[in-house]
């Protein structure tokens, strides 16, 4: 019977011999981490092979990514669908195994990870997400939502600001559930990390209300398993740290705990080295037999589940509507009264009042919030001005099936978590802060849009339109750097009926993270007619028409600099041909029909103006050269929003102005 | 005489009546730590209101930036040119004092703040600057820099993630004479921030190695004071971070402690029984002259400066060469051999060798670092990658006088404390870290932008070329969204020269911070006379055109794509009349003249390509509505980059394809 040693050693070689056959790869953590993961894959984890997406599984979350390797070959060992040939295939294009774990693309991954410390904010997102469905769906007797998220996590994860972020507001919610396994092998890229970071990392996290375990040696299967008793029995409601020393690369002769054996393979003789003093006699890529079966998790798996499913099967009996209630939010369904809900919103709110876009927001998350119950956000300690929190809104930290978190200031982690949340199933999450503060956590919207995950950010006081907090506070480029990121979606309506259709694109598109960028100022409502509100379906068309004739100029506006071109265009009707698009979504037109964007701006009208309070350059694609754009490519202003709209020339007299001149140079 | 609380209330009542009079602004943090500033301003702060850049002056940050009208009341009642009428006119346009303190704007304000955590970032590059600074200048009895870092902070700056990477470095680097004073009144915009956040502030900060004085009455000036003379008199060398309690607005009678103080005015009414309540008898913006009188710290001031002044001159004298240096640094001056060693570098690696531009990088380093001991910078943990460790790199961990920070893995951390190492003057910092995880620092390029600071980031690795590591480091959208960042220089350069002239440009544009995008790939090195390598300096030049034709169509190419335009070229010379720019830096070339943009792209023609490994969208500004872009719209895959080249279309082959087409289209 092959040892646990052996059992570790078969993710080290797996890794070892992928890494070079790929000849490129990361095989230090793996080697390092090899005894943890057995330990927690073999005796701990309840999940299924046969089955990845058990509902009631544990998830476990690779924040270090670069450790794939370690991942893939739980998986091949374990029993998951992902052959000894997938691991040979190791950072192929189109594998099953890329570089670093994807979200969709292999069994059993639940995130896309490798941008450090973000792993670790999904898993406390899965763990938020976890703690609130249980309450939301347990009855005594019937624990059907009751599982861990255990994270594995290196030093570069814990530099990081976001670990700072959501390892605070994890102890603030006491997330018990939430077991973290800390790398800690003093090694990072540059080497010893004492040159740079002298944290007392134990200290750390029991400040933040951890229970650490500290001093825990990693290659010690015993130890390992102490410790994960340990917090698995916690009496306390606090999440664990589990500190333990490892030795990067271990097993390699030359190459342990060197930095070089970070992010390359071993090399040839190195690896046939580490084979010697490992006693590993097998060939590369053979797992034997013996070894296969030790790890394989296939029938346990059946068994965790079956009885599982047994009490899931009886609680469907006592509850039937509270589990169908479940398995609608699981697959994502919305339920039956969403588009009632929605047309009322369009039928109650079109009249002539004026309101904020932030406040028509708000409005529609009045609605909803109580026909959708899988709703789960909050805003990053701006909920007075982002306007998340409505009559409906219960705050986690104090109602444990609640629908609302305080996110405290911590943009990145919000975003991360909210992103946790997402993958968990089960919710829809939405985040907020002040636009110009999106670049905080960018880097998480683009993990979302990679992902390709339902998200929803409510990005506030969306331009110059601040006002008197200045040009650290006022957006310009942010705008148009989100529409940058691919599969976002962004929308920026232009009054509350505008708000509704974007709401409800952000809701109804499962595959989808959605920006609603919105505007601080009170903007007036637009009239339309029913087609016309449908029409906003589209992300861009066309809003005011000349009556009866060709448009010979035509005006594109979004968000807040639509009213300007509705009001030059009842100025200068009877002077002028003019056509106004409203465009709040340009990915949206974009997805469109040719014949359709032709309709909207067809190609013979080549005199064009693009109206909108930031960034220039994106607009050239629809105004073409002979076009002018009224924008912003400087940063802003403290001082009014009013003085500052002046200033920047969104004015219908500016716009008559650029008008005329476009008219004069042109013929 | 007024007392101490008469002081303090001097700023309490300037900020209140400031702000009721703008109608708008944040009086609930002025009003908290109104005496502590009365503490720190009028008995430990060096400085001198009749020349705010005297060199050895202390510095203070006000890291909670929306707490402006407190540093507005300090610089008005200590001397400095702000006048009352100032401020009465905050948060007017153009005004001396905006909404958040602005670089450049007021006198004596250090850096732009409000973006949360980002001032405290700065005040850690300061702390770190005076600390090589006065290591590389200082002889024994003659300490001619040698001052504090003072920094006011809040809870938001706290949570803030930054804030743990740059306290932790702090810590590690062992800045005693970086002395914070936390704001802990308990309460942010959503209300008692007990409920999202639950730290131990000070069991957190002595885990980063800090000295934490805690439990501070806030309001009481001998409990200030005997922290401050504690943490200046510390005996080891950590940072102190002084806990002070405070009660938000306090002395308004119904609105202290409560968030709705933080950032509305508070009201006439409230106004009149906070006067009231602290027993301040005086009109709206006047201050009696005993008040006045106290606070003044002019003549205080130019004493202070005169007695180091008088050192300072004797220092001169006894070490004339060395005291040369520090005035050529503290003016930016460039040494007289910087222009011969570019000119040098582009005579010696003028030859046909190939070699990525991240080594043109490190080789050009590695010769700059020699004549500028003005540079201080390093790489987030990725030395080996971004090549940015050469020979001459002191780490200043190790030699106090050095010339290398390791960074770790703290990007946004990183770019923050380089902010505040250029704001110090003396140096030229640099940064460096993957291109894709230049997103996690987007907020503090921009700061960067903003405050017009010289600032150079190194992004390596700046394409689908990164291969196997696969999408989540790949970037796309990075190059583009960097671009639209206003008064930020981009450069993507092609090859070894062109990134000669990018880092000549980095280094010389004293008002511009600058991005140099580097290849991962080695690429081959173009062939261009004298003359074409000077007109690199216009940011786009005619790299290659038709032997004494016009030509009929124009490629565009940056960074690793040129040589595939150039090759594109060579291969259909004979068929087409090709003009090959290339376009190191848009930013550059839109500061050029009309004539010269028309002579590289005419505007007769319009058959056009654009060829760059990232996001399309920005090159129809180029283009027009008759080209075509070779880009990338999606995410990208983990592969080798061969192979992803191919697959997007990054090849001659397909160049030569989409020439034919539109050729074909065209005609």
């Amino acid at each position: 019977m092959p040892s646990r040693k052996d059992l570790a050693n078969a993710i080290r070689f797996l890794s070892i011999d992928a890494i070079e056959k790929s000849n490129s790869g990361h095989p230090g953590a793996p080697m390092g981490m090899a005894d943890i993961a057995e330990v927690l894959w073999r005796n701990y984890l309840s999940h299924n092979p046969n089955n990845p997406l058990w509902m009631n599984r544990d998830r476990f979350i690779l924040s270090n990514g670069h450790c794939a390797m370690l991942l893939y070959s739980l998986l091949h060992l374990t029993g998951y669908n992902l052959t000894i040939d997938d691991l040979k295939n190791f950072r192929k294009l189109h594998s099953k195994t890329p570089g670093h774990p994807e979200f969709q693309c292999t069994p059993s991954v639940e995130s896309s990870t490798g941008p450090l410390g973000q792993g670790l904010a999904n898993a406390v997102g899965i763990a938020i997400a976890e703690k609130v469905l249980s309450a939301q769906f347990n009855k005594p007797g019937y624990n059907i939502i009751d599982h861990y998220t255990y994270v594995f996590v290196g030093d570069g994860c814990l530099m990081e600001g976001i670990s700072h972020e959501v390892c605070s507001l994890a102890g603030t919610l006491k997330l018990k559930k939430l077991i973290v396994f800390y790398d800690n092998n003093g090694i990072s890229i540059d080497g010893n990390i004492k040159e740079w970071c002298m944290d007392n990392t134990k200290k750390r996290f029991e400040s933040y209300g951890w229970n650490v375990i500290a001093d825990i040696d990693g290659h010690n299967y015993k130890k390992i398993q102490i410790a994960i008793e340990q917090a698995r029995s916690l009496k306390t409601n606090q999440p664990s740290l589990l500190i333990c020393n490892t030795i990067l690369a271990y097993g390699s002769p030359n190459k342990s705990g060197k930095n070089i054996a970070h992010g390359m393979p071993l090399g040839v003789t190195e690896t046939l080295l580490t084979r010697k003093k490992l006693n590993w006699q097998f060939k590369p890529f053979y797992i034997p037999k013996e070894i296969y079966h030790q790890w394989n998790a296939k029938d346990i798996g059946n068994l965790r589940e079956l009885k599982w499913t047994n009490k899931y099967n009886e609680y469907c009996k006592i509850f039937p509507a509270l589990s169908d209630e479940l398995q609608r939010r699981i697959n994502h369904t919305l339920p039956t009264s969403w588009l009632t809900t929605i047309k009322n919103l369009l039928i109650n709110m079109d009249d002539a009042t004026s309101m904020s876009t932030r406040q028509a927001s708000q409005y529609i998350l009045e609605k909803i919030t109580y026909i959708l119950p899988e709703l789960l956000g909050g805003s990053a300690d701006l909920a007075s001005s982002n306007l998340t929190l409505v009559s409906n809104s219960k705050p986690i930290n104090k109602f444990l099936y609640g629908n609302y978190i305080h996110y405290g200031v911590r943009e990145f982690g919000m975003m991360a978590i909210s992103n946790g949340i997402s993958l968990y199933n089960g919710f829809i999450p939405y985040t907020a802060t002040f636009l110009v503060f999106m670049d905080y956590c960018r880097s998480a919207i683009r993990m979302a849009s990679l992902m390709k995950i339902r998200n929803i950010m409510i990005y506030t006081h969306d331009s110059i339109g601040v006002g008197e907090d200045g040009p650290t506070h006022q957006p310009i480029e942010q705008l148009s750097s989100l529409r940058l990121i691919p599969n976002l979606s962004v929308w920026r309506p232009c009054d509350k009926i505008e708000t509704i259709i974007a709401w409800q694109h952000a809701i109804e598109n499962l595959h989808t993270p959605t920006s609603l960028i919105l505007s601080r100022q009170i903007l007036p409502t637009q009239i339309r007619n029913k087609e016309k509100i449908e029409s906003i379906h589209y992300g861009g068309y066309i809003l005011k028409d000349p009556l009866d004739q060709l448009p010979e100029i035509i005006l594109i506006a979004t968000g807040s600099e639509v009213y300007l071109a509705v009001e030059t265009f009842n100025q200068l009707s009877s002077k002028y041909k003019i056509r106004v698009v409203s465009m709040p979504s340009i990915d949206t037109f974009e997805k469109q029909t040719q014949e359709y964007k032709n309709h909207v701006l067809p190609s013979n009208i080549t005199l064009r103006i693009a109206i909108e309070a930031g960034s220039k350059d994106l607009w050239y694609k629809y105004i073409g050269t002979k076009g002018h754009i009224i924008g912003i490519n400087q940063f802003g202003y403290s001082g009014s929003a009013e003085k500052l709209f002046v200033k920047f020339g969104f004015t219908v007299q500016n716009i008559i102005k650029v008008i005329e001149k476009l008219f004069k140079n042109y013929t």
